[in-house]
């Protein structure tokens, strides 16, 4: 394994969903679900792929961003970054000049997930393991030499990471062969988007749970009274036992949630996800302390941009669920250091799916989540949306309501070519279609 | 008034400070500092220049960045900006897809920033007045109406700063006359870069002396008997009524910032500055806990994404000098929230300056702070490095260690032509030159 990285390749792949309205919520109107598409290509010809994943315009300036970071890649022998992955990771997201960007957020921060991405999704096809299998097998003092501690070390050290994951090596071939069998749980943010009549929210609920779902998510904060009414029509639709999330996209204040939340009591709602900015740590505080009595927890994370900002929601109680992003947050690297704080605090991990790749991504931390870091799937489970699986060569896959545990080696991530030829924006066939018709212009 | 924005041009400007460690920290080994410059044209042909600070690679993601958001801009009335600012604000910030990639933090706040700062200077020429009145001789309810207050009301709402501000009308001719006279108080950075030997930071400290400056700041964090060398080596050669600052650049977790700053406690130190990651609002707030008693405040904020997080710095006494930055928040606009909300927690604003540009923009804030919201210079501050000041037309001016109250109509960031022209990367004359060399490659 003295194999050099010899290229990295980035296309700009774009889907228009908004044309179906699917994805849209109160913050979020019309997402074309995209991704900078990362191909990393070694001297012997190893391929590994990432993405990262973003809601249309502006896919542009992530690719040009992961360009940018590219200088940092080429030329790097896989033993090396295997050897102490956290370093690389660490070059990447600490580069001198181009830190100013960040530090650790937003656009340089996507960009360096998906680079981080596809780096792991070479080194499980080199080791022919799926990622959740890599991670799993790795004795505990490689698997936290891949993450880099700087800025939490107040909340978790390299040590307590250590002691956790030693701790939790007892049964893990058990929980590996249960949760093969079982599979592990789901939710569906599929049935409630924002933009869907009441109509299709009834009968998508009745599908779903035709195919086994129990668990269902609702787009929420644009109008109160519908929201009564869109929880109305699904607490009717859906068995008395199954739970029901609900998500605002960070449309409130905070008081303004409270009070939303207050008149949705009684819907049984297990937890309101993005109440409010997802920066607002003390906000989120505040909106936790009086849901809390009233049996409604706080979720949040798909736009938390690093750990340190995660560290302190966990620390200040601000989040009752922790929803990790395999994109937002700097790769696997980084949500491994998440996931082990979430230990700490006994929060829930509950991944953010959807959008493109997401499902396929996060079955794999939250199965590792379980098998080796937290040993329970109590109060935890997946989201899932059902868009866009066809694009990948080896899609996530439901059974029951449950995710089902992938055996195929890598990251999930391989996407067809006919999908990235029909895809690149905006030189693929759909694209160069619509164009022509006039419903996008570049 | 019935001019439309024509167009929004953007410049990759840099210059190549890395090779004299100008602006060298602990974090920041070679900066070069860079700025995408925006040219924002009438139909009528008036024009207004924006920038934002970047420190070299990765300013060309911004100018894409910049780009990206022109078709908001692009055909837009000024008297409707003018008239609703907040609105507009708003758009840039929060557009459906591309708020995906913040929200507002990184590479797109600070191309907002770009955008939004050369609105102000275009509206500053219209009025014929340089920035800081056009904003001091505004109505509360005019300034208040350029400010989005969402995610800030817990905090601050509309009305509360309405109410400052209206309190604060009495006595600003006053202010106004004595600021004039007496200039806004600075502080250098500019003798203790890490990269400097100790004999340049003792005659660099000397000749600040004599030029009339009692304020210094060092940097920190590499080695601590350097940095108690350092200390010793400015101690020395000030004299005893001055004030020291020390800056870490966010090196340190926060364990080590109290340690650190503790073995420093006896230089008399008046803030530790960016002792740790900018994001952790929780880590500030429990080393300024510890630092206070020892007569040690906390200052950050240039690194600092958004009112939001400003808004918890504040609440959670995790700062003891606001230390807001023209380009990394979103412009003026919300440069405004920040300051209304500084002085609600009597917390004094000192803003980062230094980079391209940043001691040009931040005299305004502060004097129009100053004039309308504080009332107070006291523990009051402005940064003032020595780079760069030469390529604008209206360069900030020092006089006895105080910052002359600029009167030239506009936000004073007017670049030079022939600097524009030398230093855009990389076809400038300047960059050729360095390229032909081997000093710099593309």
């Amino acid at each position: 394994m003295s194999d050099f990285i010899k290229s990295v390749n980035v296309q700009d792949i774009r889907f228009p969903t908004s044309l179906e309205k699917d994805g849209s919520d109160a913050m979020n109107k019309d997402p074309d679900y995209s991704c900078p598409y990362v191909t990393i290509t070694t001297d012997s010809g190893l391929q590994g792929f990432g993405i990262t994943f973003t809601v249309g315009r502006g896919n542009n300036i992530v690719c040009e961003a992961i360009k940018l970071l590219s200088h940092l890649v080429v030329g790097q022998e896989l033993s090396s970054i295997f050897a102490d992955f956290a370093s690389f990771w660490r070059s990447l997201t600490s580069e001198d000049q181009i830190r100013w960007l960040g530090p650790e957020k937003g656009v340089m921060h996507l960009a360096v997930a998906a680079i981080v991405n596809a780096v792991w999704d070479l080194w499980s096809k080199i080791e022919q393991k799926p990622l959740w299998k890599l991670l799993v097998d790795m004795e505990p003092e490689q698997l936290v030499s891949t993450i880099d501690f700087r800025h939490t070390t107040d909340t978790l050290t390299k040590e307590e990471a250590l002691e956790i994951l030693k701790e939790m090596q007892a049964g893990k071939n058990e929980r590996e062969q249960l949760i093969k069998e079982t599979g592990y749980p789901a939710y569906t943010t599929s049935c409630a988007w924002l933009g869907y009549s009441d109509d299709k929210i009834e009968r998508l609920c009745k599908e779903a749970q035709a195919q086994g779902f129990s668990r269902f998510k609702m787009k929420v904060g644009s109008d109160l009274q519908d929201d009564k009414r869109r929880a109305q029509i699904l607490r009717q639709t859906m068995d008395p036992s199954h739970l029901l999330m609900v998500d605002a996209n960070q449309k409130w204040e905070v008081q303004e949630a409270i009070d939303w939340m207050r008149e949705l009591v009684h819907f049984n709602i297990t937890w309101i996800e993005e109440p409010t900015s997802p920066d607002d740590i003390l906000g989120h505080a505040e909106i936790a302390k009086v849901l809390k009595p009233l049996g409604i927890g706080v979720a949040t994370g798909e736009h938390c941009q690093n750990r340190i900002m995660f560290k302190q929601f966990l620390k200040a109680g601000a989040m009752q669920f922790c929803q990790i992003d395999s994109c937002r947050l700097g790769g696997v690297n980084e949500n491994l250091a998440v996931i082990l704080m979430a230990k700490k605090f006994d929060v829930p991990v509950c991944p953010h799916g959807g959008g493109v790749g997401l499902c396929e991504y996060t079955q794999h931390l939250s199965i590792f989540d379980y098998i080796a870091v937290s040993g329970s799937i109590e109060k935890r489970m997946l989201e899932y949306t059902d868009h866009l699986h066809e694009h990948f060569e080896n899609p996530c896959r439901i059974k029951n309501g449950n995710y089902v545990v992938p055996d195929v080696p890598g990251y999930s991530i391989d996407m067809k070519a006919s999908s990235l030829a029909d895809y690149e924006w905006p030189t693929g066939r759909v694209w160069q279609a619509l164009i022509k018709e006039g419903v996008y212009k570049v």
